[in-house]
């Protein structure tokens, strides 16, 4: 329970991260913890989670890390497969609660937990609560792309399983804020997730969406694009509902591993494609290395009087920098208030 | 306008192919018809489309086809972005209408068109009209998958945006019918595609959908799938609503586009690594053909009184065949009246 009361540098980041969150809790955590910090001077981490669990990996003593690294005892765990609801209301001394109740009293600047998603998100949403104007969160999360930026956004990717135009509206708004502040786009081109690109086609809360968009011009709105298209680079932000984007997220990894698993039994047919696969290791690795949803791991919670960056369960230390990664940047650019003010502002716009 | 009086064997099977669907029209459609007549000795088929189209891409004369091969002069065509209610009213002697015609007629057993699809499900459900009990007709596919059968099929992927949980069963009945009679399983495994595979998590109609599933125990209904075990073989036929389907669908296209752009531009690094890909040739030849979508074509109309089969609009001749050899097996097994008992059966079953 060390609490630091050293003045932090003026452009100093602190995050506290859920330790025991995710599949394998602080034996993936506290490594890339310590890897983080060795790679950024100005990154101060608060560890959360249970002391004698977390003190396992560091190898030498706190002072070493010139009071850069704290661990913040809490003596419970939200599990994987706990229901939100019930985390919320019954673990109020788990890693995952401590870490985003260090947010909003100030301590840190953000959160990064590869706990439970859902549990995370209610924990998340009553301890921060929502952004004036902002009725709910929203997942967003980077993706491999063929477009010249390499990587697209898309949100909601779960948090919100059905929508209505005006949510959908919301999620356009954030998600350009977001993308322009963190990709440095000035105005990054928005798409709507649809089954047909002619304005007739498609759901209803989809077109109202892209009616609302069209008429505020609140955003870069490019208007609709087909799932073929998600990857393709014309868009730079891809907006839709929770489960549309889950589904369309998950398939696009079960579409990479079907293609491995392929590759893989074609190789093993004989000695010399073998030969040939090894010949061509340099190029799979390069092809494995840009899919590879490592490299784009932290998702965001969007519309929350704060942030909280949500990892991948099963990442692996690489894999959890990255999202300590994300957490900075969207520390350093500050996209809550940026959210806030840009919201403010465009509904002035859309109300004139 | 040619009508064969001749009496068909026992075995033959009669199928009316909308020449001038699809992007290509009777260059694709006719050469694809004269091949599968000449792959298939007992299928007839009756061109439907302008006469004068269609025997530029005939190079001998009828005769020469035994009978098996008919023109059927339309004097119409419907448009690829033509809107599904224009086409349904003012194009009565469209290819696409009277193909369909000829099915209801009974001269044909099946049609077959590359054409416009909201048009193709709007004139089908207006001539062939539902079979009892079912409320929306559902396109289904098959795709690859790494299961021991090599694919599953998918419903529905277009035609219903909106579907409540009575929508999602009958589907679950159909796709389990059609997928056992041309599939020959006896018990396809049934998956409902959802966000998370514990029975709180999802959409409201798929929870029901579940419910109903497992209640009546019609199918064999094994719970939920994520978009990432789509193509795990874990399930036989996985059951969605149109917009999810045609998002993951399409999503899954995009994704082994990227693959494919990507392997492209390593390969295109050096010299030496256009020689290690000429030698890894059979191999990608190989992972193409496994994902070629081309192999899987011909989407079928599921729940109507009769067989109606949508190719990709893009098809090539290769693929256009296999739309063919699609309506061929729908046309042996029956699938509608099969559809039409089994719902009966089981809805017996389900109220007892």
């Amino acid at each position: 329970m060390n609490q630091t009361t050293s003045n932090y540098p003026l452009n100093s980041i602190r995050i506290a991260l859920d330790a025991m969150g995710g599949d394998h809790g602080p034996s993936v955590v506290v490594p890339a913890a310590l890897k983080a910090l060795a790679l950024y001077p100005h990154l101060h981490i608060t560890l959360v989670g249970q002391k004698i669990e977390i003190e396992k990996w560091i190898d030498k003593p706190l002072a070493n890390f010139e009071n850069r690294l704290i661990i913040h005892h809490a003596s419970e765990v939200v599990a994987m497969d706990e229901q939100p609801a019930l985390a919320l209301r019954s673990k109020k001394d788990s890693s995952m609660r401590i870490a985003v109740d260090l947010v909003k009293a100030g301590k840190v600047s953000a959160a990064v937990s590869a706990g439970n998603t859902g549990a995370l998100m209610a924990i998340a949403r009553f301890v921060l609560k929502m952004l004036p104007g902002i009725d709910r969160p929203a997942i967003i999360y980077a993706l491999p792309s063929d477009g010249p930026c390499g990587r697209i956004r898309m949100l909601d990717l779960g948090a919100n399983v059905d929508c209505d135009a005006e949510h959908l509206y919301e999620f356009a708004v954030m998600g350009s804020v977001l993308t322009a502040a963190v990709d440095r786009m000035p105005a990054p081109r928005i798409a709507l997730l649809n089954i047909g690109s002619e304005a007739i086609k498609g759901r209803k809360s989809v077109k109202e969406a892209s009616e609302l968009l069209t008429e505020h011009q609140v955003v870069n709105y490019i208007g609709f694009i087909e799932g073929n298209e998600l990857y393709s680079g014309k868009a730079d932000v891809v907006v839709c509902d929770g489960f549309v984007g889950n589904v369309s997220l998950k398939t696009s990894e079960g579409v990479a591993r079907l293609f491995f698993n392929f590759l893989k039994t074609s190789i093993k047919k004989s000695l010399w494609r073998k030969f040939v696969a090894w010949l061509a290791k340099p190029m799979l690795m390069e092809m494995h290395e840009r899919f590879d949803p490592s490299r784009y791991n932290g998702a965001s919670f969007l519309g929350l009087n704060g942030i909280v960056v949500k990892s991948h369960g099963n990442a692996n230390e690489f894999m959890f920098i990255k999202a300590i990664e994300e957490a900075m940047l969207e520390v350093e650019h500050n996209v809550p208030e940026q959210i806030r003010t840009e919201l403010a502002q465009r509904l002035k716009m859309a109300n004139t």
